[in-house]
């Protein structure tokens, strides 16, 4: 798949190594040795109760209160996605999405034929007054326009977080406009220092938002866990369309988890998978700051597991990735693709992972780098 | 769940009894502890490669020539079903179904807003002559039809089975209107006797079928491992949409299939779920036939999980269910949900299972039921 020798900050994928293999393998066995009847069998579409009992006891006591009937446990948050999509989307309808986008948000839309309405962001706010004006345009052509969709927390790919005035001021713009909130949060939990502001879920008073959460980054990317919070009312089509695309997840996926979470201390298990992205961004940046020039901006995430560059203007990222790849063994992911409209602007941007390299490897080539865009 | 002083006929799934647990959970905290790096991180889309390569020598010493590079691997094969009437079907399209059929590929076409041309069938055929008419009718008033799907081999609800002459009249009709066939075999492995005709797959020479599969009845329901054979072209846009689906299905189900397969004489264990399937159909026919009116029609399956059963002229399967419950805590599936189309003849069919209760709990209820139909 992957040529060792390219240092890669491609990808979107995080380090296995930051995952419990013990844990969850001790508690993979026991799922099928002690719970065969239910591991190895159909399970409810909406996802094993237990597990949703864990999962509501956590989103409750960090603010979003939370009943396990309030969740539908998909395979990935990706399949969350994909549902609301079929569920909430019709053909041509508009969608609003922050520009830059997470790619695989961008493919369920599309998927739905929706055309994008983007609104910018940086690293603290999206332009409410831009949203405003390009959604009371398309509604006044007669467009439909009922979602928005954003990850507000170390966003891929960009990294940046809104902070606690951005996400109210979205929610409010969201309301002002009546559009209903996809909020995609699955890394929230890998913050670097401070806890990210609460998430908008927390702050809804009025069901406007669905909130999608994930194991994916924190416990593991191949046990296909993610999840679903939202008003009852979308919840039963959701679980509806779930049922005619999977009839459920796997049982053995949602009972290793749920057995890891009942014999192990998931905090602690966080603390160290926090450490360890954290050390390895600050690795990346330290040897960014020390060898590129200042006219390339990079971001600087407070969790996550993604750095955004910017070239100067009239730059682009994808010659820049052919060189690289050529002279200096060096990959990465040109910005274009992330972007719901293309621009030459757009074409300056890149993503970085600090996920996957070592330490030394980081800064091999980010210095390599350094050297191409010097 | 479910109470168990009710004896159920009703319900669709295996029996967890027939898993092979102890080996399942060796393979699985094999794969977590030895291939970590891949069992616990995101996998291709298109699925494991060793997967794919174990069941495309099955498939091609069973008789249909396949490559891994033809194989999708899904979410359970009803995953497979749900991606190609995404792919395939456009709203208000024909889609060309049994009569009876499996209620989940009928959730997978509604979803699509396609239109039923229903074809009737029996133990060995279909209506080949009707199904002409139907789709001729149909698209001489414009409508577009394309799609054909069956499951020929110990049908969902019915039993049925198709001849390998109704096989090659199926093929034969298919080929002369240009319907592309999506033969979903998720039984075809549990037979009691002999093994039941070729797949259409098979005998298929103008790449005309898609064939999907499972492992579901098999080896386990809650490791959600099944697979589409498709045409390359099909393929493609089938793994695209997957991609946005849920970007890959579990990584630790399909290594710990992988790893059972490596391990396991999967031959031993098939003999041993046909012979335990088998028995349980033969106590359930035998009671059945000890004390039910001989107005009542039920089927004989050579293989799979269910019975399918029918009452005389004018008799209602929902009361009947009712009383039951009711009065002899006997429970069973209405057949009307099982068919495209209402009409009051076919409320009188009902599904049974075999699959679940002791053989005691399987005469006791055959003998309630049968006082019942009296």
């Amino acid at each position: 798949m992957s040529d060792p020798s390219v240092i890669s900050f491609a990808g979107g994928v995080p380090n296995p190594a930051t995952f419990p293999a013990e844990a969850l393998a001790a508690a993979a066995g026991r799922a099928i040795r002690e719970r065969r009847d239910e591991a190895l069998q159909y399970g409810p579409t909406a996802g094993l109760p237990a597990l949703r009992e864990r999962i509501a006891r956590r989103l409750s006591e960090g603010g979003i209160a939370t009943d396990p009937a309030d969740l539908c446990l998909t395979t990935g948050s990706q399949q969350a996605l994909d549902l609301i999509a079929r569920v909430l989307v019709d053909p041509g309808d508009g969608v609003v999405v922050e520009s830059p986008a997470y790619v695989g948000a961008l493919a369920c839309f599309r998927a739905r034929q929706a055309r994008f309405l983007s609104v910018s962001r940086d690293d603290s706010r999206v332009d409410a007054g831009g949203l405003k004006e390009t959604v009371r345009r398309f509604r006044a052509r007669g467009g439909t326009a009922r979602v928005l969709y954003t990850i507000p927390t170390f966003q891929n790919p960009s990294g940046w977080t809104l902070s606690a005035a951005g996400r109210a001021e979205l929610l409010a713009c969201a309301a002002e406009l009546d559009l209903f909130v996809v909020e995609d949060d699955p890394y929230g939990e890998v913050h670097f220092e401070a806890p990210p502001p609460a998430p908008l879920a927390a702050l809804d008073r009025d069901g406007r938002v669905a909130y999608l959460g994930s194991f994916s980054k924190t416990l593991s990317a191949g046990v296909r866990c993610g999840f679903v919070r939202a008003p009852r009312e979308l919840l039963e089509k959701i679980e509806l369309a779930k049922q005619a695309a999977d009839l459920c997840s796997s049982s053995l996926d949602q009972w290793t988890l749920a057995l890891y979470f009942e014999g192990n201390d998931y905090d602690a298990h966080l603390s160290s998978v926090r450490a360890f992205y954290g050390r390895q961004k600050a690795v990346l940046l330290e040897a960014i700051a020390a060898s590129w020039p200042s006219e390339v901006a990079v971001s600087d995430p407070a969790g996550g597991l993604f750095c955004w560059a910017r070239l100067p203007e009239g730059e682009d990222a994808d010659p820049l990735l052919a060189r690289s790849l050529e002279e200096k063994k060096v990959a990465f992911i040109p910005g274009a693709a992330f972007f719901p409209e293309e621009t030459p602007d757009n074409r300056r941007y890149f993503r970085m992972t600090f996920a996957k390299e070592t330490p030394e490897r980081l800064r091999e080539g980010a210095k390599r780098l350094g050297e191409l865009l010097a």
